[in-house]
């Protein structure tokens, strides 16, 4: 069976690279082609529009940055949803809104096609590794299905629920991973300016049950101040003012994930956007970048 | 050697006899007397006023719920200060903010004594089995001169500097757990409004990266609503009270802090003062507790 | 001229009837088709239908609740745009957000149409009395070509600039009410704590130079605890909204704004949602209500 | 009846001044002597200490900085309160927090003086003109005692209630100043952020009901980036700091006062401590500054 498999970025094309790996045949797509040449490489076969991949196959996965592209990859001009044959199944692992991951599923179920929402935890290396957590929202038979695909992209599968609540457990768990960073680096903020060195705070506090266990990974950035990105601190703020919108949508007052969201905003002000998140600590770490 | 121990609640009254079962001779004293009771069952000798305590001996603990009680105590009407003979070592396991412990050291140091912060974490049952985490501040040679009751009553210490840095460590690791359980709370309230159950966000969650360790030990009130207390609230409105003014003292902004801080004053308004510091869950989790 | 005005609710239909008592002639279509009953009274033509209204005039006012609505009015399947003479002029009074007042004039304007948004500052006394405030964005010739209507309704007119302006300015306005209500209502809050009557902190305050002079309107609100709407708190809440989601679009940090958006957010929660806004004080003024 | 006047800064020195113009007999003294000399050119007498202000007359004002300069200069080592004769009056402008307003009073109180907190709002032009407004807390017939002479200070007084009430009016009304100029702040930088002047901003906001009426006064120096001083930031930081510490002292939850505190220290740790409050608007205006 041919799998589609559209928008080969950082996440993707290690995702696709795995399937390739473990025998699938592909048929890729990226708006930039040339990502797609490793895996042209690798034997994929390269289509020239999403509406090729979704000549080419029944089943195809998206991995996309926004709401705005997968829209317009599923249904612009030269959208996959039209081309595909009936009964498709798509599966958008873009992380995205869970109003929007709605509208993406009734799109695709008006036109008799099946609908899949499976963002991932997990940044490049678990992706290349095939170790990424896969949150995933749909029937369970459409889950089983591509089960054994997930298996070879991730090391475990949370079938969450109902289509959308993948995106939404997705979006639940990037606001945890927000405000960990920013209450950490306040934390580390009000330490150093007692005296204590950074070096003691990280030690002290990234080894106990205070600090979620990721910021552990993150320990080395800070000290270091080297904040290459391995996710951008302009993608955090991206989450958070989609978890805001969502919030409103929902009708829930979120007041702490709003103040971490303008923190993230300020720090992307003061031009540390492309930066990973991490680097929000500089916001509140010297008096000169504040 | 007999060791003076003042304040028996629920966190001194454990260490205490702890202490007394390791074979050490404890005058103790508590400002409702009945308290001291188990202990002096134990073998404490009860003294009749903190002047007594300090009459008796020339090393002190103190465990005591805020900074009034503190100056109180060391150094009110009846204080123990003006009692201890010459070079004395007082040791302050409460948790205060570290001005005041600057201002406790200083009191201490002019009229010729020695002074150690040395704040714990930890709550009831690390304090019976003796595996509080002591946070130390003060200098090498009276830290060691007590590492040996430090490792009776807990697990491990860190020295983490100077007078006043346990207290400061303290401080700082407490804002964390505060952080961490407004911010679960917030993720909580998102993601069953997207129709999440609970039991299916803390399954997720709680096992992951992204939600700090001692969250998982809050699991079972908040998915029973048994907010009984291990730490209570305002005990944590408290604490954010005393951070903030120590951010103010040492001039740092900590937006993320005080938002969290005004989260459980909005709580303790509510009328969730005394439960489980946990129960800010309820100020979100159904619209009726808004 | 005939003039089209579709929107004929608390706003729209006063609006409307003072430019008939003026003497123009009016095609007027409304979704619940009962509420243009008084202006066809007065003498107004009925439409069954945004398209209908369009076909009949070349300059159309257009006063609705929301983008959505705007947006269904206009180009959906029934909408006036695609009905309109060529060259026609869409004067838009809805308070909606600037990214979507832009997207509207493209729209019309990519089919040979012109646009102005002018939203206005006043409710329901101000409208009826034709005192409004028009904040106008477009081209300066089609801004004198409706002058002398926007004089029938209003008192003055403010031409901000370009298109996209007059809604921009009308945000801006919007935040500032929102936020003078909240820091009235915390500073009502913080005054009678200490034990100072309601009535002396609204006689002192609301005559000084302190408070935002719309507050003295909300004064017996305030003190009798009558909360009927004049401009619902829901309203509120959805115009914050829609200025955090411009925040983002324009990349600006607005961290009181979003505090203020989720206290808002929290007042709805706890029912107050088609209180007047300044309901937002039973949040703050008892411990029943937080 | 000589007066004596503690505390001749900016504020206090004028009002001194206003004193003695109106014939007035004064004893004052100043941390820094200096600063007394156009007084004493005017006729007032130099005390060498505040103990020497108390020996020397029944009726005594103080304007000073801070609690701690309050409470120093009244109960320290040279401190006036033991050497006023019996059943002295003690009127004390400085601006403070209602607990330590009531601690002083009690102070004063328990060695048979009389206390009346007379915080002023003005600033310098006022305060030379003899146009302020005092905010009075005290007993009936002791506000009457003074009323002639805050008559020639001040254009109205407004006798809010008992000791401790004109502390904490004075406290209520700069919450207002201070929130009012961050919403203006965040106002005009969405404003800009959408392509409008600030100069349209200022002049169709700062006319109309939305807009505190000071922030007029405040026009010129947002617009010119003047921000030389008339209120420093880092002296509305300290109000907000204390409007916190009481709000705690009272178990009120104030969100949106503590979202805009920590934006003024944001301002303060910036460098802008020092500038006129209005300079938080540089934290927003553009992205090199935040």
């Amino acid at each position: 069976m041919r799998i589609g498999f559209i928008g080969l970025g950082i996440m993707g094309s290690r995702m696709a690279a795995n399937l390739i790996k473990a025998g699938h045949e592909l048929v890729v797509y990226n708006r930039t082609p040339n990502k797609a040449e490793p895996l042209v490489a690798l034997g994929a076969q390269l289509a020239g529009s999403p509406e090729e991949v979704g000549q080419a196959c029944r089943l195809l996965f998206t991995m996309l940055a926004t709401p705005e592209a997968v829209e317009e990859i599923a249904n612009g001009p030269q959208g996959f949803l039209k081309a595909l044959p009936g009964n498709s199944l798509w599966v958008d692992c873009s992380t995205v809104n869970p109003s929007f991951t709605l509208k993406m599923a009734k799109l695709a179920q008006k036109i008799g096609h099946r609908f899949i929402d499976a963002p991932v935890a997990g940044s490049l290396v678990p992706a290349e590794k095939g170790e990424l957590l896969f949150l995933v929202g749909g029937d369970v038979t459409d889950v089983s299905e591509v089960q054994e695909l997930f298996d070879i992209m991730g090391r475990a599968t949370v079938h969450v629920g109902p289509v959308g609540q993948g995106t939404s457990m997705k979006m639940v768990n990037n606001t945890l991973l927000a405000q960990a960073m920013v209450a950490f680096a306040e934390a580390l903020r009000l330490g150093t300016s007692l005296g204590i060195s950074e070096e003691m705070l990280c030690q002290t506090l990234l080894n106990g049950p205070t600090a979620a266990p990721f910021l552990k990974l993150k320990e080395a950035k800070l000290l270091h101040k080297d904040f290459s990105p391995e996710f951008p601190l302009e993608w955090m703020h991206k989450d958070l003012h989609l978890a805001g919108v969502t919030a409103y949508e929902q009708a829930v007052a979120l007041p702490s994930l709003h103040t971490t969201k303008e923190i993230y905003a300020q720090a992307k002000q003061s031009g540390l956007g492309e930066a990973d998140f991490s680097a929000v600590y500089q916001l509140f770490s010297t008096n000169k970048t504040v």
